[in-house]
């Protein structure tokens, strides 16, 4: 398989172990002749996101690294009369929507023959990734800042990955865990190009539980921006497998502490630039520096829809509608609420549109920090 | 539909009301002349575990109070050369198996015109009926021991529950909660003869996922031993269908400390006597007193399982094991990965047979608890 830069062009292959191009931006997954998603592609006898298998090309489909992760419920919502579908990726087997693009990412390391690899997060991505791995057999280190809690940690722990903690910066751990990556492999999920092509399996499940039909518009959370990116690789396949005639919109989410992406898409930037960043409830998507932030707005302006800024007050407020109407989720996952709440009062969709929503983390993750947010919530 | 008492065979309607018989016994549902599930009668177009609806019914099917939930992973591992599958429920979406009773019995609920119940609970049934109450638009107050964590506290409280708390033991919330029971209606799990039935469609999926067979025998954590009721309810339906020839063996999991099951059988006794209890790490089993004794210990018996015990080392140590390989469930849920350890070594099942264990709740709901365990596990 091939790699090839998303900036320069420059291909390499997949087994050069190479992280990154040369010219320092990240690499897409070239997956050559492989036709597009369509409804007889679907292989209905497998589980979870893997009834899209046929977009998901491996060495050895059978030693595909899975816990069945996938095919979430759908469950419609009517939301001050717009018609909401929410995607509940929360129930995915370690509490996010990560699992989809980890069984992937791990799966193609198992096809390369890794056997120890490197990742640096807090949250969701360390857990998914030290899960993927202890059922890989794959040895797995996972950097953290030394701030992060002891809550946190206990899931990684539990699942046989080794902690660093890393003194300073959540840019501090980046580093050290770049430096480990001369030893094992630097398997960071915002990095690898075939994280997103896991991720787009929720794309595909929209598209087929809606009765093959495309959304009109779908509200993700964006930090990295993993979700728009899924979101545009599954819906460019289907446009061009002649199974859509649309793009839907995709409205990408941003808490105003740290909003790159929003800045940039606001100003007409091709690239998000720097930005100071402040303490926000929805630190699963506080990312002051997006990887692969050329590529997520491109995505976002393609499909004709926006990047849009949230305050902690308002994701706040959508966390309790949402836990009101019985989803206990992340409060960074509560973002979609926000958008909700906004698209529906300010018309920024039709009346008749279908508009569907990732809820992208559980609340049982951090029950500790909703327990406080409750007590003191943010202010306006 | 009608009610009929487990104990004495009187019947009442179920637009009484009433929870349990005047006899003191709880009630079955009586189905009447439904037939009993096949492959036939699995409606595909459904979300999660509604293809099987056909033997959930309703007044109102349309309206069925739902969150998708149902349909989950299972998963394939060999354990010391045993085939053993891992039936994922913890990934349903308030995080434990009760989602699927929860789901039948709030619909119910709904039915009858209910609009405000009591339910008691420190644990994942209050929690999974405070959200399904929540979607259901019914009043839901949960009685908890004053002793429960806040950590405990807040997935209920933030579905919108109102929060009980009594002081005193467990049984003294129960009083609490039969006697406020007065003016609203009681919806105790336990007693409700609907539970069971949402219950059953996990061996549904079961027998469906294995390709229409039934295994050899499953693997059933069981406190109030709503699991094993719902697996004897599923699978005699698919005997009485000619689906499967022979009803797999119901192995039901006991912690040590708390074992009133385990005790009458091992005595050959019909219901469960007075046991002394003392602290588990398996809380969510921990019943001194269960409901249905009387039944589950038939199921068991009728099925040619056994019900089984374990120290909350061995427990803990099946925590342990489990989470090495991917899964992080709750430390109550670990108790099969015990009996695993045990029936794959003293040969208590079959070198050929298919064994199945329900992973019942999600390990992030005590991550504090967990990593005191590591911190100091309990002693052998
Ligand atoms: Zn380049
Ligand atoms: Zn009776």
């Amino acid at each position: 398989m091939m790699l090839q830069c998303s900036l320069c062009g420059a291909a390499v292959r997949e087994d050069s172990l190479l992280w990154r191009c040369g010219c320092g931006a990240p690499f897409k997954a070239d997956f050559g002749g492989i036709p597009p998603m369509n409804r007889k592609r679907i292989r209905s006898g497998e589980q979870g996101m893997w009834r899209y298998g046929a977009s998901l090309p491996l060495e050895r489909p059978e030693e595909k690294v899975s816990f069945g992760e996938g095919w979430t419920p759908l469950v419609r919502e009517e939301w001050n009369g717009m018609k909401l579908f929410l995607k509940l990726d929360f129930a995915c087997p370690t509490g996010s929507y990560k699992d989809r693009g980890m069984a992937y990412l791990v799966s193609r390391l198992r096809d390369q023959g890794i056997h120890e690899v490197i990742e640096d997060s807090s949250g969701n991505a360390g857990a998914s990734m030290a899960a993927y791995c202890a059922r890989a057999g794959i040895r797995c280190r996972v950097f953290v800042p030394s701030y992060t809690s002891e809550g946190k940690c206990v899931q990684v722990a539990s699942y046989g990955a080794e902690l660093e903690r890393v003194p300073g910066t959540r840019e501090d751990t980046t580093r050290a865990a770049e430096k480990a990556a001369e030893t094992a492999f630097y398997a960071s999920h915002n990095w690898s190009p075939w994280f997103a092509h896991g991720i787009k399996t929720f794309a595909f499940e929209l598209w087929e539980q809606l009765g093959f039909t495309a959304p009109d518009a779908v509200l993700l959370p964006a930090g990295q921006g993993s979700l728009v990116l899924g979101c545009a690789l599954a819906f460019e396949e289907l446009l061009s497998s002649g199974e859509i005639e649309t793009l839907p919109k995709i409205f990408a989410l941003q808490p105003k502490n740290c909003a790159p992406l929003e800045e940039a898409f606001r100003e007409g930037k091709p690239i998000p630039g720097k930005v100071r960043k402040t303490e926000t409830i929805a630190e699963g998507i506080s990312s002051a520096e997006p990887v692969r932030g050329r590529e997520v707005l491109e995505a976002v302006r393609k499909s004709g829809g926006a990047v849009l800024s949230f305050s902690d007050r308002e994701i706040w407020d959508g966390f309790v509608k949402l836990a009101r109407r019985g989803y206990f989720v992340e409060p960074t996952s509560a973002i979609v609420a926000a958008a909700a709440e906004r698209l529906s009062r300010d018309g920024g969709v039709g009346r008749r549109d279908t508009v569907a929503a990732v809820l992208t983390g559980s609340g049982l993750k951090g029950s500790g920090k909703i327990l406080s947010l409750f007590a003191s919530p943010p202010e306006d």
